[in-house]
This record gives structure tokens, C-alpha cells and sequence, in this order.
């Protein structure tokens, strides 16, 4: 089996036309047919057989003549190579030759290069032999042959090469090598795949490389779509948010896992669900094969509002075990409501170590100068300008769509479902509401639908759910009666545990005013709240605050403090969680003091011996804090214990 | 391929035969072969074929003659229609036909009516071709062919049909479709499987669906059973037991997986082991398969005494993935010694988004108000005038036989072991005990399965553990020297870390006698006992009751109470503790006051700031009780934190 | 098909050139060739066809001739018996028979015994028919074949048998069957495997299994290496540790799993990471298929400092549902780091059930007593007059040099880690560091790879981690740049982390002068550290003691409790925590108390309400203590929370 070698030279057979130049003699590679040859031009042959009034000599391996007698100048035996000169071709095809005796040539090289044909267009060679050059993206061993996915500079194709039942075919053959593949193209289950002939890598390909790197570069990119409505802070973000979806193109084309990891509330499920759904069917439209994306996409949620060194190290330990077991690559990590902060950045580096790229789309607070060295995009409405109300999932719908248009149409309602459990207050919010309107959804069927997808994630315990979710979120043909009555189960069941919830919990509510005027509320949500039940700490402390703004017209703060953390929530009082926790980190020696949060929400810990001394000071702070009414406060969701 | 159409009036070939009505001409349906038509009858007829002494027409795609030259009233060429009359059948074979030149006549179309085998008569039929028509239930793809699971009226059988190693055959045929099957009954592995050669479906079918239907209500029917004992009890829940083994028995005859949830104690595993295995049992038969028994049957221990919304959350999410990526159906739900109560409720709702089934055996006591509207079979002694000495394992161990009688000989002992274990004082408990002393089981050997089961199950952590527990209870085959030392040494090992237990915890129980002359006995099991060892806190405070009644003639009751629960039990005071829980509900304000139980035995939950007020206003209450000798303590298993 | 029946007298053919001798007739198994006859000699024949010119029969399946009328006694039809005498042997391979008319003969039954070939000696017979005896040490059924694997007296082979794509072939055969396969050798993969023309199973084969048994033995003795090291500990230790090597590689060659169970701190890993790779590359060469590695040998780190019921359990249920589901044998349990005292009593007893296997490595303070009868093999230095500076890991890297030598030259560096993370004092420590110092690994680059392994076993969580820790570690053809990288960012983040902690923790460091003198320190590290972060309790308790030791002269302990437990480090005083534990035990009445440890390190539970009678008791003991300047403290991993 030869290699094929790359020419700079693509040599076209209409070169061996040039007859008249007395002094070339062609070398025509084996591959060569009768189209290659030209009568009046001179060829390198080998005697293939004597005969009695002559000798028949081969050019190529399926070209061959006879020299006659008369024509020879010499005797020749089997496998003796001369020169000579095609001199007709008979009607019936046979070819006849002239030998030439000539010194003085030049040799000139025919390279093989057959048509080549494109992974993106083989409808039409269904049944007929093609080759292929590009990459290998992914080999998989199933029970009958193995399937080499090949990626071309036009699309991805799947090759099937059998050695036996189950046995790896071309076991030297791996991941990232570009190969020459020869077969048939037939219909499998709707979609085109290539049965192999003959397989075989190319030693060096630099042009073919650099080809199919262009090639890779155009296909990535986003998709050219129009924002689902008019708003300046789409406008600002629009280039970085291509910059993702080209990303997430490009690990599909290239067979590299995806791995979203996420916020676990509602946004973060507004979020990501659209971008898991968008690679989904970009995956079956580039593989045509839909069992390729159970593979290649893996939605996580996180338990804590970044990313943990318990998560990256369990991510990163099965990427490598993938690797090892299935010669998978490593994946391309996707943040999604998560990723913007310090506090991912332990995580990051651990990726870094096997060179795993990382994009992030986030609203939380950012710390640009600690992730941006680590993130190979990072999405953040405070990097242009715009904050907290530009929610996540407002942005990744149109990553989604930017990633496979086609999805459009399922997502239209669900920028106003993640603005709405957000809390969102940008004036885009009664665009997305009329959006959803047109959806046959109203706002009260959004929130449910909302608190809904928090009650199943809650329950859930931060596995995905992704066929449970999907039907909530009423996206990936969910049944419509379905996905309405699911959502009004599941949110009647969210209020009323939470009603029950804070039955309990309100008696111990405690209040007082601070100095500034506002109203604190205080309640041990450890002793004075069920446990291990739905709504958790953070979202119970949520609902206090939510029923004591109702009663009163002064500024609020509720404060839900445990044996080690603290979650606070204020309307009117403008807290800077940040700032406080950096103050109190020095202020309570040996507090252990660690947190974040915004202007109005946040979340502390501590270390469970000096709970009294970090909440006293706290409370100080809170009595000192600027009265702002205009603040209001956003969701507490991913500050819960 | 054409869709076999379904008619009211399945004409017979015969009626061809009726060959002297010079009116009829019979149009053969294409599949027809020789032995359909008859000499003198009339068939439209096709020119195949044009020679010089005359020509060869089809009546149908096998059945085909010369029309001579000198019988022909016109020239025909290849594709021309016209009628013909069957002259003669020549010895070799061959057909002669006249043409008929007839204006006025009736066409009478011939349908083609294979016979129709059925899945469970292929015996005979062995490498023959047959023709099957039923329901898909099932599709496996294998890595060699796709595997349908075909359901008729008398059975379900295999039918395996290759596309390619590891491709989907017929990708278009969906479980629930109506189908025919051509194809050959081969044998594999002992059992029997049709290697497919066609499989088309049928548009429309009602009568078959019907048939069917009516097939499936009659195979799924409880198995005719006697009663392992001679029990009033049982009497009276035998039709609502029947009823319950019918509904698991359509589960398997439809391919549909059965989801068991069950109490994590002695009585549940005596439960739900039983009903496991015989479904696993009639699936191998249904089959004749014992991997499907694998796939088809789960059995989940549940951690509280209740369906968990976390519980079903998991369960559902995974019923619908294994939906979307199996092509699995929906589970049935079946509650053992579980799910007669208001708090399986929200579950239960949650699973009827799915519609789907649930089916429930339990003896603990009902709120039949609350759950009856959304299960499918409720069986509890407490609706029939009986309580909870009817453990839902000598329940189930009936249920077990009408799914499956040929179990019975492995199962006598077992509702013996499930009454101690439960402390039934059921009067019926001496025939249960000399059933098993047949089995060569005394009272202490009993006892000591049901202690290796609990203390096994301690340490599987609501893990199934299928092949551990069925050696320790001694069913499936399980060798017998190795079921006696297992339970053994289990047993020996509970004894031993439960008296370990105690050393530590009676030091530090308080004891004090009560207004109404009882002894109360109290621990704080959080503080005083080991944690995270055997026994958990609700059993360690059952054995401390235990030696305490036994150092006493007073009533005694025993209270272990942890941050935020406490577990009763008592001998000789009537307590009633839903009636305690709910009036400490009202009381205790944001005391967030829960649980439940039945007269002597039973468990409360409440906020942990509210420990001391709940606990005060429980002793009260304990001090007005009334003293009812009789009254001794069951089981407080379930009731374990 | 027949049975291969065993016989002692293993004729050879050679047997029937006795034809001189007139008495004897031989009957020829139906096997033979034409090399088993000979001209002169006897045999048995059957008719099987009758010409004019005379009859043909069979003396064998293959050998067959004429009988010529003219040679022929009586009238013969076919099937009828006679006793012929072999005439000549024709140029053409004709053979041509007399018949013998002898009413007084001796038959001898010629057994048919084929060359029987060697599993590990196939390569001169690829593409030929050979035999093979055997034992069944394993049954895999593909997508395609089921494949077989057969152990002889060589090795183990495996060999392919194809009844249907993914149907099991010979279902009647099982694992320990001794079995004929003939067949044809193929090269897959690399790898020779055989294509299996039929299977027979041995009905009884005594000698068959006692040479597999003798050639088991041989193969499975330890490889013949020399010590890393020249050392009196290890060579005290030597044969033992043989043992130890011989029992896993017994292991392999049976196809039996090994479960690794280890300590889940620095020297546990250095342990069990050599020798799951040393079995790892031995099945490789054994099977030749890297996959099988994968399925049979497993480690799992333990949570505890010994074996938990919860995990026996676990191992145990997984064991049998293996068992049950892929026909797998019940594993070998190798205890690593681990293993050696009565508190894994419990755990042994639970596996003798299943008789299955145990063998212990571990430098732990051991209770021989309570473990012998229950290990197969059980080093530690303990039991040669050695201690706990022989570490684990130093042991068990000549255990897998002794499975696998050529694994050697990636674990040179390997005993220094371990030593160095268990603080080992051992006088082979600087011959241990400069066996590393030639693999270029200074000190801080071994102490750095121990805390970079310590760091990324905690975010692990008790999953193994194979290939992340490989990485860690240098070995299993880890990437050089990238293990230096890695170890380098993990031990930075170990450091930080650590830092962090202690700086809200130091503190809350109380200290106080003993009556001995010695400098005591108390901290609750459940309330002044971090909590689910790293360090964890016991980590946290070491680093606080190493920086209070670093800044006095004095003798210094440190004790960090929680709610009910408490570590213990000292350096400069010996506390003897067994005894201290066992004292505490009886004086503590209700306490609860349990633990273990060293002279200077250890840890103690307690039950909660009885933490300040526990603790007060404690360092009562403690300022009682012997002062001994030259103990120091050793690791405390292992006994962290």
C-alpha cells in the first residue's frame, strides 16, 4: 500500500498533451488511466510479456500496448524497461506503441491525483467509488466496524472500515492524522455514510492542513443572525458572543467534547439548555446521526456559583479517562452564569494544565483581570458597560441561534423566562415579554414556568434532568399540553413548600431598625427552617425578604444566617457585598471570612466559631450603609446553601 | 414494499374455486401463489412476455402461462392487460390459458391471506418461513441485528432482522406499531427467534389492535392460586392482590419496565425480593431471555418511609431518558410495604404528568382519601377491615405466586421472616412459622434473616444489592450452607455493634415516670449514640426500648430525639401520633411540626430551634395518655433517621 | 460431536505398525488419517458402499478403500461391520484391503490424540488447523463472537467462536470447563487470537488439571528481581512480599479481578498505583489486549484507615452482580496501606462468605492475631521486627517489579515519594532520594509530588483517579513536561489553600503548659476552620502542630477536635494512643470511645455529649506522659476526617 505523497505540483494529465517537445518522456504514476496518455507522447514502460511479433509494455498499471517487432530496436525480456511513444489508440481501444531511442530527456513525473470529492456532497456518488482527503476527528469501535469520522474542508462524514465483528480496523490509524480515504458512499439510516476500501495516511500534508484549517475557520463561524429584538446591549456583546458560538462550532467540526458547566438556577438553565439543544442539532446536521451528541455534549450544573476544585477535578479525571478508553480529545469547556470570577480561577488552571480551552458567558460581577489570561472567550455585559439585568440566558439564546439558526423558533420565550427569575430590570424585559406573548405565554406563565425549573433542579440535586428540563422549559418538541401542566404542577408544588416552609419560619423572624432607618430582619435559617427540603436556606431568607418589602414601605435588609454562612438580601439599602466582605475578612481576625455577591445580594461564610463576632459586624456595616430606594434586589438564587 | 391492508372479509384462496360464474373475474392480489387459482375461473392477467407462437402472461407475481396464438383474439405486447381464463394445469407445472373477450362481468379481488402463526406455537415451524402479525413492544439494536419484540395474542417473541452490524433495521418502525413479520423461527441459545425477512406495518388495523387487547387482558390475569395459608385475611384481599399481579403481569407483556419502590426495612425486602424475582421469572419465560429481566425490572430501596420528591424526581428523569435513548417505555411504579399515605402524594401527581401507572401494597396505615384517585391498584389491609399485623410481605409473597406460581416452593419461610421482623402478632404467624419450620427454618433461624437483612441493608445504603439479599434470604437458587453462614455471621455482626451501640447510649438514657404512671425513658441519640455506624438512631432507640420494657412491668415509652427529630415508641400507652402530631402542629407555633406513625410507634420532625418546646409539649401529652396494657410496640424500622 | 475422552496410555499411532502380531485388530478412533495405518495391520472397518468389483469401507472418518471382490469372504451391505487387513498403499494414496476371517483377536482401541499446541507458541502456526487443551478462564460475549479465553500449561489465549453476531456460542460451556478447541490462529490486532472450528468439553481430565495446576504455579511465581535497593528491612520482608506478588499474578493468569483497596493518603497511593500498573502491563502481555486490564483490576481508594462494612459491602454486592451478569469470578482483594489490624476484621469475615481471597500489605501497627487466619498473604515490617518507616509504598514497588520487572524503570522515583509523605525515617531514605536524584527529582520535587497526589486525592473524593494520578505521579508514560507542570500547580495550590486555613485557624489556637512540661494545643478545628474544603480537619491539626513545633524548643502536642473526634500529634512525648484509647474506653463511662494510631499520632472518636469528659480525660493522660525528645510526630494522613 503506497503513500500517497503530496505535490506543491498538482500535476493535471492534460501536461502529458505536450507531445511535441521532443525531450520529455513521462513517468506515469501507477494510478493512471488511458485518459492519461496522448498518442505522439513518450513514456517510461516495462515489458510486461514477448510474443512472437512483439512485446506488450505497461505505462501505468491498467495502460498497457503492444511495440511491435517492427517498432522494436532492440530484444527485450519480462520486467525490461524502455522508452516509447504511444503512436495510436485503435477504435477498440488497444493502444500502440513506437519504442524511442533518445539519450538526451527529460523526465517528467505524472503524479496521481484523482478527483477528490467533498464530504458535504456525496448524494450524488451514492454507490460509486470517491476519495477522500482530510482528518481524522474520531474513530469509534462498535460491535461491527469501526468508524473513522472524517473531516474534510467541506463537513464531517462518517467511514466505516471493517476487519471483523468488532475488531479495530486500521489499529495504527488515530485521532488528528490526515488520511486518504478511498470507499462507497451509501445511505444509513437516512444519513450518507462511506464504506472503506482503502485507507491511508498521508506523511505530510502541510497544504492539505492548512486547507482544511481554512476551511474549519470559515465553517466555525457564527452564523449570521439577527438579534430577537433590537436592544444597544445585543449590539455591544454581539462580536463576543460570535466569538463563543464560533468556538462551539469549531469543537463540533473538530469532534471535541463540549462540556457546559452552569449556574444551577433559572438563568443559568435559560442559558445553557438553549446552547446543549443548538449544539445537539448542529451535531445530527454535521454527523447525521443523533446518538453523536449524547456523546459530545454533557450539560452539569454547579453547586456553588463557580467552579469548584471538586468539579474541575472530577471533570477533568473523566475527560482523561474518555481519552484513555474511547480516544476521545479533550473537551472545550463552556461556563454558562458561571465563570467570571477570582473564584474559578484555581479551576481554570487545572484545566490549563492539559491545554483544555475554556469560554465563559456570565453577568455575574467580573474579575476580568484574574480570568481573562484563562478564557479563551469571556462574555460579560460589565465588560461592556451594561450589568446584571443583561441575564445570561438572554445572551445565550442567541449564542444558540448563532450555533444552528434552525432552533429559533423553540427559544422565543425563553430570554423573558430567564430575565424573569433573574429579576432582570432592564427595560428589554417587555420586548422579551411581548416576545413570549406572541408564544402564547403570559407573564404569570413565565414565572411558572421559572419556579417550575427551580423545584425540578432542587430536586434533581444538580444532575442534569435533561429530558425532564426540556419539557418544563417547553423547548425540544416538548408536548405542549405537557409542558403546560408540568409547569403548573411543579409551580403550584414550589409555592406551596414554600408556604409551608415559611409557616415555620416567620415566627422566628427577628426585627429592628438600624440606624439608617432601614429594616433588619434577622432568622437562624439552620434551627428555624426544615432541612433537606424544598425551599433551601438562600431561597427561604428570599421569600422572607420578598413578604417583609410587602409589609412596609422603608428600606429592607433580611439577613438568613446558619452555623458558617450568611445570605443577604436588601431593597433600598445599598449594602456593596463585596466591599463588606473584604473589610470583614480584615476587620474579624481568624473570621475566615470569604464571600460575594452585588450592590443589594449576596452570601458570606465564615468559620462557625466567630459567627457572632462577623454578624455583629456586620450589622454595623448594614447601620452605616447609604439608603438608596431605587435599589432593588435581584435574585438570591446560587447564593443558597 | 407494499402495506398489507387489513379487511373485514379475509377471503379464503377457495373462493376463486368458484369457477362456473362466467360473470366473475378474479384479480389476485400479487403474493398469490399456484394453489390459488383453478381451471375454468377467470383472472385479470398482465403480458410478460411476447413470443412467436404466442404469449406469457402474470396473474400474479409467481403465477404465470402461455396464452396460445391460436387462443389470443388480439396482439398484445408486454404490459397490456386482458382477461384470461385458466384452460389446464399440464403435469409439469405449466399453465394454459384462453383469453375471454367478456364486456359484462364482476371483478372480484383476491386478497392475499398468509396463514397467520402465533409467537408461542413456532415449536413446529422451525426454518420455515411463517407470518406473524402483532404489536412492537420492543426494539434492541444490538451490535449484529435489531431485535423486535413482537406481541400476538398468544405471546411475545424475538424477531431479529440485519441491516448491517449494528444498524438500526427499519428505522422507521416504532414500539406500539402494528406490524406483520415474515421471516424464519430459528433457534438460539434455547430459545426461539425469527430471523426477519420482511416487517412492514400496518396502517390501520383496529380489529387486530383489538384482538390484541382483548389477548393481553386474558394472559395478564393473576395465576390461579391457592393461599400458602388458610387466612380470613387474606380472604379479603384476595381480589385486590389479583388485581395487582395483574397489572404487573401486563407490564411484562407489554415490554414495560417495572420501577419498584420499596420500604428500606426487613418487611419491604420480604416484599418487593419476592414480586422482583417472580417478574424477573416471567419475563425469562415471556422472553426466554434472561437479560431482559435485567433491564425490564429495578428495585430501588427508598430512604424515608415515603416516596421522596427526590426519589421520583431521580426515577422520573431516568424512566425518560432511558425513553429517548432506548426507546423504552414508561415505567409501572409498584409501592411495596410504602405509598399508602398523603405524603406519597406530590410524587405521585409528579408521575401522572407521565400518565404513568402506580401500583401500591402497603400495610401501614392509609390515607385512602388522598391517594386512591391516582393509583392504579391500592391493596392495604387497613381498607378491608384489617391492620397492620398483615405484613406486606406475606401480601406480597402472594402477589409473587399469581405472577408467577412455579416460585412458590422458594418462598415459604418468607412471610415468616417478614411478620417477626415487623413483630406481626397476627394470629396467622403460627401457621407462618410451621410453614417455614417445614422448610427447616425454627423461630431463631427467622429471626436472624431478618436481622442480616436489616444489617446488610444498613451497609448497601439504599443500594439494591440484589444478589447479596437474595442469598440472605434464602430465595433464588441460593446455595444453602452459603445463605445459613451468611446469615450468621450477619446477624452475629447486628447483635454485636447493636450491644456496642447500647454501651455507650444507656449510660446517658434519663428516665422519669409519667402523670399517668408510665415510665419515660429519653436520649438524645444525635449526642449520645455512635454516629454513621449500625444501628442508625431510629433503631438504636427501638432497642433501648426494648431492654427497658424488659426491665419493667410499668408501660413504658421510649423517646429519641436528635437536633430536629424524634423517634416514639411505647408498650402499654395508647399514644396515637398522627393525632399528636397534628395537634403539636397547632400548638407549637413555628414549630414546623411533622410526621407520623400509628398508635405506639411512630417519628416527628420539627425546626431545631424548636427542639425543647416540642419536646415539653410531647411529654405533656404522654402524661395525659391512656394506659392500654395490650398495647404492645411493633417495628419502629422506617421510622430511622 | 464427541468427548474427547483422557487417557493415560496417550497412544501413539505409531502403535498400529505392530502388525505382525495376529491376535490383535485395531479399531481406529473416527479422527485418524491415513498416517495411522500401515500395511500388514488389522482394523475394524464398516461398509459403506458396495461396487460390482467388491466393497468400500471405512476404517476411520477419512480412511477409506476397496475391498476387492475377489478379498472378500461373504456378502456385505452397507453398514455392515468386517475386520480387514491393509494390503497396499497405491502410488495414488488408494488404499486396498483383504478381509480377515479371525474368531480369536485382541482389538485395540486406537485413541486419536492430535499434537496438542501451546497457547503462548502459536506464531509458527498462524493460518493452520491446532489444537489446543485447556482451561476456560473466561467468556466475553462481543457484538460479533464470543471469545474464549484459554489457559494451558503456557499461557492464556483467547479464541473466538462465531455463532451469530452477538449471539453466544457453546452456551453449555462455562469458566472452569477444561476444554479442547481446534482451530486457526489469527493475527488481530497484534495480537494472536484463535478461530475457534469447535469446542469440546473435557468430561474428565484429571492430569489435564493437575499439569495446569503444576504450570499455574510456575507461571505465577514472582519474577526474579533484585532490590532497588541493597536493605535489611527488605530483605527480611522478601519472600513475603514474593507471596504477595505470586497471589496477583496467580490472579491474572485465572482471569480473576483484583480489587485494590487502599489507604487514600500519599504512601497508599505510592502503593497501589505501581502495582495496578504492574498488573495492568502483565494482563496486557497476557491477553494481548489492553482493554482486559480495564475490566479486571480495579483500586479504590478507602475513606477510613481500614476496611468499612460499607465498603466491603459495596465491593461485595458489585462482585456478585458481576459475577452473575458477565460471568466473571469473584476477585482477589489486594489491602494496601491498609489491611493489617482487627478493624478490618469485619470486612475479611464478610468476604470468607464468598470465599473469597485477601492479601495485606501494610506498615500500620498490626493485630496479627485478629487477621491471620483471615489473609492469604500479609506483609508488614511489623511482623519481621520492622516498623513504620519501611513504608508501603516502598514495599509495594518491588511487588509490582516482581509482577511485571519491566515496569522498573518508571518507579525509581516512586519510594522516596512515599517515604517522604509518610515522614519516614529510615535509614534507606537517602539511598531511596538518590535512586530518585538520578531520575532528576530533587527533594522539593519528591515532597512536591506527594502534596501535589494529597491535593488532587482530595478533590477526587474516593474515586480512583487513574489517569490524573499517573500524571501526578511521573509514571505510566506520563508526559514529563506536563507531570513536572502539574505537580508544580497542585503543590502550589496545596500550599495556598493551606495557608489560607491557617490563617483564620491559628488564631484559635489555644496553648497551655503540661505537667510534663510539653506544650499543648487545642483547637476545634469544626469551629475555627474551614469547613469541605482542603485541608481537611486532620491536615489541618498536622500543619498547625508543624508550625508550633517549628517556633518552641519544647516537646509539643496538638490536638484538634471536632464534635466527636479529636487528632493527635506530638513530638517529644510519648503518648501511645492505643493504650491512651483503651484506658479512656473504661475510665469514659458512655463515651463511646474508639480509635487508633501510633506512639505520637492518632485519632479518637467519642460520642458528642461526651466530648469534654473525653477531652478533659485526654489531657489528663497527656501531661502524664514520658518525655522522649527524639520522637517525632509522622504523617497524620489517614486519619483526617
Amino acid at each position: 500500500m503506497s503513500t500517497p505523497s503530496e505535490t506543491d505540483d498538482r500535476s493535471d494529465t492534460a501536461d502529458t498533451a505536450d507531445a511535441g517537445d521532443a525531450t520529455t518522456v513521462y513517468d506515469l504514476a501507477p494510478e493512471h488511466g488511458t485518459e492519461a496518455v496522448e498518442t505522439g507522447a513518450r513514456y517510461h514502460a516495462t515489458v510486461n510479456g514477448v510474443v512472437a511479433y512483439g512485446v506488450f509494455v505497461d505505462v501505468a498499471d491498467d495502460v498497457s500496448g503492444l511495440v511491435h517487432e517492427s517498432k522494436l530496436d532492440a530484444e527485450y525480456g519480462v520486467g525490461d524497461d524502455l522508452v516509447v511513444r504511444l503512436d495510436e489508440i485503435r477504435p477498440n481501444g488497444d493502444l500502440g506503441f513506437d519504442e524511442v531511442s533518445i539519450d538526451d530527456y527529460e523526465t517528467v513525473a505524472v503524479e496521481y491525483e484523482p478527483e477528490v470529492a467533498a464530504a458535504d456532497d456525496l448524494e450524488a456518488s451514492i454507490g460509486e467509488n470517491v476519495t477522500l482527503d482530510g482528518e481524522i476527528v474520531g474513530i469509534e469501535q462498535t460491535g461491527g466496524p469501526t468508524v473513522f469520522s472524517l473531516r474534510d474542508a467541506s463537513g464531517v462524514i462518517d467511514c466505516a472500515a471493517f476487519e471483523a465483528a468488532g475488531v479495530r480496523a486500521y489499529p495504527e490509524i488515530e485521532v488528528d492524522d490526515l488520511v486518504r480515504i478511498e470507499g462507497t458512499p451509501e445511505r444509513r439510516e437516512g444519513a450518507i455514510q462511506v464504506e472503506v476500501d482503502e485507507l491511508t495516511a498521508f506523511d505530510d500534508a502541510a497544504d492539505l492542513r492548512e486547507r482544511l484549517d481554512d476551511a474549519l475557520g470559515e465553517r466555525a463561524a457564527a452564523r449570521d443572525v439577527t438579534p430577537l429584538i433590537e436592544w444597544d446591549a445585543l449590539d455591544k456583546l454581539w462580536e463576543d458572543l460570535e466569538g463563543v458560538a464560533a468556538r462551539l462550532r469549531r469543537a463540533v467540526l473538530e469532534n471535541r467534547p463540549v462540556r457546559i458547566r452552569h449556574h444551577a438556577d433559572g438563568d443559568g438553565m435559560c442559558a445553557s439548555i438553549p446552547v446543549q439543544l443548538a449544539l445537539s442539532r448542529f451535531i445530527e446536521a454535521v454527523h447525521g446521526d443523533d446518538s453523536a451528541a449524547r456523546h459530545l455534549v454533557k450539560r452539569s450544573p454547579s453547586k456553588a456559583p463557580f467552579y469548584e476544585m471538586e468539579d474541575v477535578t472530577r471533570d477533568l479525571n473523566f475527560a482523561l479517562g474518555d481519552r484513555d478508553r474511547h480516544g476521545q480529545r479533550l473537551p472545550l469547556v463552556a461556563m454558562l452564569d458561571n465563570g467570571s470570577t477570582e473564584e474559578d480561577v484555581p479551576a481554570y488552571e487545572a484545566l490549563a494544565q492539559y491545554d483544555i480551552p475554556i469560554v465563559a458567558v456570565d453577568h455575574h460581577h467580573p474579575d476580568p483581570g484574574a480570568v481573562e489570561g484563562l478564557l479563551g472567550e469571556h462574555v460579560n455585559p460589565y465588560l461592556r458597560g451594561e450589568d446584571y439585568g443583561v441575564t445570561t440566558g438572554m445572551l445565550c439564546v442567541e449564542v444558540a441561534r448563532m450555533i444552528h439558526p434552525e432552533i429559533t423558533d423553540e427559544l422565543r420565550h425563553v430570554p423573558a423566562v430567564a430575565g424573569l427569575t433573574d429579576r432582570s430590570e432592564a427595560d428589554a424585559m417587555s420586548e422579551y415579554l411581548a416576545l413570549a406573548e406572541e408564544e402564547g405565554y403570559d407573564e404569570s406563565d413565565l414565572q411558572a414556568i421559572g419556579d417550575a425549573l427551580d423545584y425540578a433542579a432542587h430536586w434533581l440535586r444538580y444532575s442534569s434532568g435533561d429530558a425532564l428540563l426540556t419539557d418544563v422549559l417547553g423547548v425540544d418538541a416538548a408536548d405542549e399540553d405537557r409542558h403546560r401542566d408540568l409547569v403548573e404542577h411543579l409551580s403550584e408544588r414550589a409555592d406551596r413548600d414554600t408556604d409551608r416552609q415559611l409557616d415555620a419560619a416567620m415566627a422566628h423572624v427577628e426585627t429592628e431598625s438600624l440606624d439608617n432607618g432601614a429594616q433588619l430582619n434577622r432568622i437562624d435559617v439552620e434551627r428555624y427552617a426544615r432541612r433537606f427540603t424544598y425551599p433551601a436556606p438562600g431561597k427561604t431568607t428570599g421569600a422572607i425578604h420578598d413578604r417583609k418589602v410587602a409589609e412596609t414601605d422603608s428600606p429592607v435588609i433580611t439577613v438568613g444566617y446558619g452555623p458558617d454562612f450568611a445570605v443577604l438580601r436588601s431593597d433600598g439599602v445599598r449594602l456593596d457585598i463585596p466591599e463588606m466582605v473584604e473589610e470583614l475578612e480584615e476587620e474579624v481576625t481568624g473570621g475566615g471570612v470569604s464571600g460575594g455577591g452585588h450592590l443589594v445580594v449576596g452570601s458570606i461564610k465564615f468559620v462557625k466559631g466567630m459567627r457572632e463576632d462577623v454578624l455583629d459586624a456586620l450589622e454595623a456595616k448594614m447601620g452605616d450603609a447609604e439608603i438608596d430606594e431605587e435599589l432593588g434586589s435581584a435574585s438570591v438564587a446560587g447564593f443558597e446553601d
